[in-house]
């Protein structure tokens, strides 16, 4: 899986690969190219089905949750990018949303305090200290690098791209649901205060895939962006893939004790 | 190895992390310290030394060529972003013979036709058609994620710690020469005109070590910098070790027949 995707940051490989004289798919079957993209989901790989089958150890869990917090950390920052690249008002304050959301708003209290602040109560609450969390020193080099290249491709692409690539949360509420409704008896040794990020963002990522979408169908008004996009979307699920590979290859399950978080 | 390294592309985080206080390293014993990280290239990687012990398959050796090339095609890229940073007429007159190494020069026949060429010849000399490597089709998305890490360093950073990234060149010419000794025996089947590339690089890659310590000693006049050196040089050695990690997962010794290259 996900093994021969050609994909070049830089130039929109698309265009010399593209088949501009085919037709362009209806928005109904654009949109269901796009769904069908959820086998290449992370939801399927081989440490995720172990997470949430209940098969991971304590240090496994926490070295997920240390290194899937740097994605968390750069998000805000992705969005930023999308909206710094977005002439359109109305679209900005739309986009805006997703800022506020992981970065918080308001008084920065309960909800209000964002999936950040969520994720790093999800830490707490798996046994990993603030210290060990925020100072990243558990994240691997192969997670920043998939992680980095989610940010840089928002800071370099149109801002169309970039919102396509965020469609992943199409598939987002499934593997929140498998995490609420699975965790508690997996891992009783979780503090269930700590999965509230899971059921914040089901909702959430409902909402995003909608401005997603709209963005997507609109933007795609050729056969040749519909491919695009679908690459896009590709992109976009290696660089979750390729997260859970470096995570998966760090916390081997007999780790020597020292090296566990 | 390579597991707690954190690492930020966009600020500098040496500053908050440095011990201004400390004294500053003798040049001695800064490159003597740039040299002990010798014990984190990926010439230690399980893969690589499988590979020059020649336990692989004929389509894991495919394979590692195949996404090697990735990193060949994005070198040239790389030191022009070093060049179009650096003000210094002197330096790039210097810098700008890594591009025609790689690119080629003159007639581009024979040596003049530059790396990237005889690494093509490589994958000749392994049995990956043209198409098979210049299409990229087997390169792995954690190989481009870490590759694409590299570029977008020496485009953001100021080209002298973009040229203290290359150090790892320091270490290349054992690599290089493991290969030319053991190959012929190991892999019998591989063309051993196909090895020129690894021969060219041992005295290219002295020469670069030479501009690149010089870069560095310069550069890093305080220890507050030096420290910023050996960190940039943990983060290219962790692009080269994250490659080899995709690569080692992507062709396990019992990789199904229809997708080994």
């Amino acid at each position: 899986m996900n093994t021969t995707l050609a994909w070049q940051d830089a130039p929109a490989p698309a265009a010399s690969r593209a088949t501009p004289s085919l037709r362009t798919w209806q928005p109904e079957e654009f949109e269901a190219r796009l769904r069908a993209c959820e086998s290449r989901y992370h939801i399927h790989h081989p440490f995720n089905r172990r997470l949430n089958s209940g098969e991971l150890q304590p240090f496994q869990v926490r070295g997920w949750v240390a290194n899937r917090f740097y994605y968390q950390l750069c998000i805000p920052q992705k969005d930023a990018a999308v909206l710094a690249n977005c002439p359109d008002r109305e679209e900005r304050r739309r986009w805006i949303e997703r800022i506020l959301d992981h970065d918080g708003r308001g008084d920065f209290e309960g909800r209000n305090a964002g999936g950040i602040e969520a994720w790093s109560r999800l830490g707490q609450a798996v046994g990993l200290g603030h210290e060990a969390l925020w100072s990243q020193r558990h994240v691997q080099p192969g997670v920043r690098f998939a992680v980095d290249a989610y940010v840089n491709f928002a800071r370099s692409r149109p801002w169309e791209e970039a919102a396509i690539s965020s469609l992943t949360e199409m598939f987002a509420p499934k593997i929140h649901a498998d995490r609420l409704a699975g965790w508690p008896s997996l891992y009783p040794w979780v503090q269930p205060e700590g999965l509230a990020y899971f059921r914040q963002r089901i909702p959430l990522a409902t909402r995003d895939v909608e401005h997603g979408l709209e963005v997507a169908r609109r933007w795609a008004c050729t056969r040749e962006r519909q491919e695009r996009a679908l690459q896009i979307l590709h992109f976009k699920l290696d660089i979750l893939w390729s997260m859970l590979d470096a995570i998966e290859r760090a916390y081997p399950d007999d780790l020597p004790m020292e090296l566990r978080p």
